[in-house]
């Protein structure tokens, strides 16, 4: 096979798909993708995603790949046209062309998430399907201070969903975890950013949740390098939900691209 | 009438109603505060809103008042079981006392308004229900230039709803248009800002819609005082969508409040 690939850059909402990964008989992000390609391409097409977003995640620049044909189109009207398909709950936002055996999943080398908390009294109006509703006040440097045991590489088995790590390897790197006041759509939230090459299932919402724990007081930042070591996922704390988080980006080497 | 005013600063998604106002058999933002406050004061509470968004308009600081009885519980347990009643498309931030006689409408002395725009070919995701996507690059100096025409007081009869404005007054004054470029959920977009103590039927909307106009260079700025000194609507852009504004603030003066 040595067809160049073609990437797209696409966001999402995750509120009107049961994820990304194609499934029978139940939207999904993927599944619009393919059916829109496949529609325009006049070919089956099958994708490569760089994430598996769950249920109720959002993406802003999930990547999605595909193997290219003598007969597609050229990339301005494959934007145009798999856009105007997928439209309106996927959004394609950049096309460009990936040497032969590209994959947006193995040769991604970082991916970078998002998750939003609005913490306080008084719910979220303008955020309330893109951020976490935590009704109490949160110490954020507490919440770094739990952070900064998770930089580095370690077995994350216990920030992974039960069984999913069976027999698989649960090391992985997390680079950075950024925990920043921001202010979206006149909203006071919390933006925690989370950067790594991959993520275990679940990875970025149960650490969410482990933060949010030290947040509110009712754990301290201490108790995050216990649950590390534990290697249970019934040591940390609960799943954040999923329409608190995007997956934000992710990064490829500029010499893919061709 | 000596009994104090209860004032509840609201927001409100506008995609979920027909307006604010109360209308009979439809959704409306003021129905669903009416019915919570009836539900939890127990005797027919009818409200005063500061501005009677239309439907689609989005409120992110709406303030309604409404008489209080001797009856009515304190400002906290109003605050928290009229918003249980009235979520989740309506979310009560505050609750404050003010003296007698005070009208959230009359008492106002400035409302400000955000509109915002994702200009460009890529359709917004994160922003879809709270941004006019105008598919072209738009020239924000060119619109500053347009909007200056507007500040101060003038007769906007030419930015008001045809028919909404015979035998009325409208001469208003436009305190202050901001357009700055902005960043929202990691969308670019350009925010426009309009302060004045009140506005026409739409005054806002045609307001961003001519100013467009001007941004994507099918008018000169100039044309904005052409525009304003026409005194017709048919002379002035079309109306912006209402997805893209938000009543965002309602001030009043300190010494209302008791």
């Amino acid at each position: 096979m040595n067809r160049p690939v073609t990437a797209l850059t696409v966001a999402y909402d995750g509120a009107a798909f049961s994820g990304f990964a194609r499934q029978v008989a139940v939207p999904t992000a993927q599944g619009v993708l393919e059916d829109a390609l496949s529609t325009v391409l006049r070919r089956q097409v099958l994708t490569v995603g760089a994430g598996r977003t769950d249920a109720g995640v959002h993406a802003r620049g999930q990547v999605v790949s595909f193997t290219s044909a003598e007969t597609d189109p050229d990339a301005r009207t494959i934007l145009r046209a798999v856009g105007a398909l997928a439209a309106p709950h996927v959004v394609v936002s950049d096309v460009r062309t990936a040497r032969p055996g590209f994959s947006a999943r193995f040769d991604a080398l970082a991916r970078e998430y998002r998750f939003l908390i609005v913490p306080g009294p008084v719910a979220p109006m303008a955020l309330r399907h893109a951020a976490w509703w935590v009704k109490k006040d949160l110490d954020i440097d507490a919440m770094r201070a739990g952070a900064a045991f998770l930089v580095g590489s370690h077995d994350f088995r216990s920030f992974c969903v039960t069984g999913s790590a069976v027999d698989k390897p649960t090391v992985r790197e997390v680079r950075a975890i950024e925990i920043e006041p921001a202010v979206e759509l006149g909203e006071s939230c919390i933006a925690v950013r989370i950067l790594g090459r991959s993520f275990l299932h679940s990875m970025v919402r149960i650490i969410v949740g482990s933060l949010v724990d030290v947040g509110r007081g009712r754990r301290d930042p201490a108790w995050i390098a216990e649950v590390l070591a534990a290697g249970e996922r019934a040591t940390a704390g609960i799943t954040a939900p999923a329409h608190g988080l995007t997956l934000w980006s992710v990064t490829y080497a500029d010499d893919v691209w061709i």
